[in-house]
């Protein structure tokens, strides 16, 4: 398949023009790179801003890190480069986490939810801090009573 | 303060005309039954829905076990009745887990993200099966190279 053949499928499927049945959900894709690259497609089109939510789970210790959105390309990049790749919402643009603050997800493995729309990233923590904050898990803080406590 | 007053200023948050402050966004409301029921204001307006994702964790193996929706009433129920209670994109109604299957959610801990945008509720899965296919957990797909294997 060339790589402009390639890049119309992909197009046609961001733009919804072939369904997607839950159960084979799968298709595989040239990357723009060029080389091979499976793509399990998910539903994007559920939510109004096209985003599926990425919860990032420590592979070992099964903690909570982060929640954040996936769009299409960042999906695509993550499965492409092994490191956890967002959208951000409020700037707009694909987020290869941690790459300002060094603190980069290796995603060790990933699972897929019985509707295609959520995703399970196991990650290796670069540095051990997920959160801006400097926690290790942006979930720092637990509902007691009326009130929210930090934990950690 | 009256019921009357409090469901006035449930109504104005409810459409946003107090702003949220990230630090102190805490605020102690009567609830519609008439008991004191603190609520913690959540960021529901930061999507486009109204929607914070929930993340359910088993409280016990950390394994997680679905991703839900919740509305602001859904919150408010999910605190006061210690139940997991998500709101439905499909049905566009309030869900109690479990209501129609047995599999209930009891709440064991909640956990706020550093946005106020997301939560993870620790809950004991009665019944020991949060997905509508029978499975323990919603994320029983794992990615193995351009596909999608089943891991339980």
């Amino acid at each position: 398949m060339s790589r402009h053949r390639a890049a119309v499928e992909y197009e046609q499927k961001a733009n919804g023009q072939r369904p997607v049945e839950n159960a084979k959900a799968i298709s595989i894709l040239e990357s723009y790179s060029g080389r091979s690259l499976g793509v399990i497609e998910l539903q994007f089109e559920k939510s109004a801003d096209g985003l599926v939510p990425a919860v990032a789970q420590d592979y070992k210790t099964g903690e909570v890190l982060m929640l954040a959105y996936i769009s299409r390309d960042s999906w695509a990049a993550t499965l492409e480069s092994g490191y956890a790749t967002y959208w951000s919402r409020s700037r707009q643009e694909l987020w290869r986490k941690g790459d300002t603050s060094g603190n980069l997800q290796r995603v060790k493995d990933i699972f897929v939810d019985c509707d295609l729309d959520a995703v399970v990233f196991k990650v290796e923590q670069v540095g051990g801090k997920a959160c801006h904050t400097g926690k290790r898990s942006c979930f720092f803080r637990k509902v007691a009573g009326d009130t929210l406590t930090a934990v950690d």
